[in-house]
């Protein structure tokens, strides 16, 4: 083995570059292989940093680990001069149903100590304003969120400034990552019936001269049984998301497009005035558990994938972990 | 003057180019000054060569252009190389009200001798199995459709071959012709506050597999009370469309998608298989009474312009006319 070890990592959306990014500080000698899909998961995304909204009772690893990522990002945006939303979630409950949701996980939430506070109506529209007919919510304010796509320019700008090569076809390496989100499972045995792609669709909305503007929190409710967010942008917001078991079908459909448009609209009036900039359709790297896939699959080859809907909550940590693995070396 | 006039057309859409084409093909030396916007009319369109079904009384000048314009289209077409969609349109009614209009349109076609044959639900279902709940319709074969974006390109290639120069600064000219559709407006103080844009959204549609086939015929319909069309294209159709008075407005806005696919969904109930392509808006060329404004504004300068939702349609008829003025060599 050269003195440097030679990594190549396998995917260019936020877990390959944020390990391509950190092994190259930790002076391994870095390339990246991407092929750039425009059906990444992490290019289309919310950007949502949220392991409290997102938590349920038995996941509790995947909140503990989203929690330990959500402390490393702080100053893993500062590093790459990315900015946090500061301004948190609030899930709101559309109809008695959905009130009791909220009921059952704000007590969850309380007996694992974790902040979150029932709010009324009254006390959510006058939070937000454009909010539609919601009967409560729940106010998170540490689960935040960040600009997916300023996010990916940054860690390719900072681990290109870390001296890492990108590339479209892989060369010699010592160790190879593989953190090609769905596509992961074509490229190891082991991945194969552990990692399955998760279609999902989003929009893009940019307020118009009169709209109302964007809302400041992340919002987050189910309508008709089917999730919806609204994550603040700076012009705008992002609409999001649905979810099929569909194999690497990348169209966006009228019925994705129709159902967010229709959900959202109960959360949100003000939508109809907003410009659709963008319709498009990515895949989430799908899990048995719905946790990520971090570590040794043979001598050589390590695996970071699966992370399902949590990648760019999940990407400090799992740049940690993997340069921890590559240090110690061992293969298993 | 030199013994070959110089003709400018200001403009590349529909009748920018059958204008230029068709000079050039006459001896003319023509350029065609094109800035090629997204949000050109003829680009964002369904197609429809439609002049029976758009037909309404107090309307006849129109009708009488289309149906005039619409004899010529054979033949331009073939010169072009271009299919025209054989099979005509269906006009549906999904209420009574609807219904009633349909009677009342064909009584008038009767009254001027076109052909135009009523349809109950179960004919225009055994036409089209994939309609939604419609009470009845209204046939009309000789309604047809072209797709106008193979039209622009054939008509590029067309007014090439035939000698037409394309720039985007315009040199010296004997004749200027102003075919710049809703720009028409800023390029002669006479058209100023005669022509306006009118905003028009359209979708594109593609059948995904498993999904309906798309229509055979162009179906039309209004709900609740908005027009709305699906236009066949090879692999889906375009479903249009909107229309507003805004001005240079080019969003995409959430609330005409929102309608259109609403709207089309009851016409249409398998467009939620459909994938969405593309989402667009452009400007029709309004004018006062919806008619073209064709001919001499001042010496040296005619107008071609005002063609609203025509423009497709009476592309053979302007090129036709505007070319035997430039034979007259007159100014007024």
């Amino acid at each position: 083995m050269p003195l440097t070890t030679r990594v190549t990592v396998l995917g260019g959306g936020v877990i390959g570059l944020s390990v391509a990014w950190r092994a190259a500080c930790a002076g391994f000698a870095v390339q990246v292989v991407d092929h750039a899909s425009p059906h990444g998961g992490s290019r289309v995304a919310g950007g949502m940093l949220a392991p409290v909204t997102e938590a349920w009772p038995g996941d509790e690893e995947v909140l503990r680990l989203g929690v330990e990522s959500l402390e490393l990002w702080p100053g893993f945006a500062r590093d790459l001069g990315v900015d946090l939303s500061p301004v948190g979630t609030l899930a709101v409950a559309v109809d008695r149903a959905d009130a009791e949701v909220l009921d059952r996980l704000c007590a969850y939430l309380g007996t694992l100590g974790r902040s979150a506070t029932r709010l009324t109506g009254r006390e959510l529209r006058a939070l937000e304003p454009g909010l539609g007919q919601v009967r409560s919510g729940l106010s998170v304010p540490g689960d935040v969120a960040v600009d997916n796509r300023a996010l990916l320019d940054a860690l390719r700008g900072a681990a290109g400034a870390a001296g890492v090569r990108f590339t479209t076809e892989p060369g010699e390496a010592d160790v190879t990552v593989i953190a090609a989100g769905a596509w992961s499972r074509d490229l190891h045995p082991a991945l194969r019936h552990v990692i399955r792609p998760v279609k999902g669709e989003i929009l893009r909305l940019a307020a118009r001269p009169g709209a109302l503007p964007p809302p400041r929190h992340t919002i987050r409710a189910h309508v008709s049984g089917r999730p919806v967010y609204l994550v603040p942008r700076r012009d705008g917001f992002v609409l999001g998301a649905t979810q099929y078991e569909a194999g690497f079908d990348g169209d966006v459909t009228v019925g994705g497009v129709r159902d967010l448009l229709r959900d959202a609209e109960v959360v949100w009036p003000g939508i109809a005035e907003y410009a659709l900039v963008e319709a498009a359709a990515g895949f989430r790297a799908g899990s048995p558990d719905n946790a990520p896939v971090i570590g040794w699959l043979e001598p050589g080859v390590l695996a970071a994938t699966g992370h399902h809907r949590n990648g760019l909550l999940l990407a400090p940590v799992t740049a940690r972990r993997v340069v921890d693995l590559l240090r110690e070396g061992g293969t298993s």
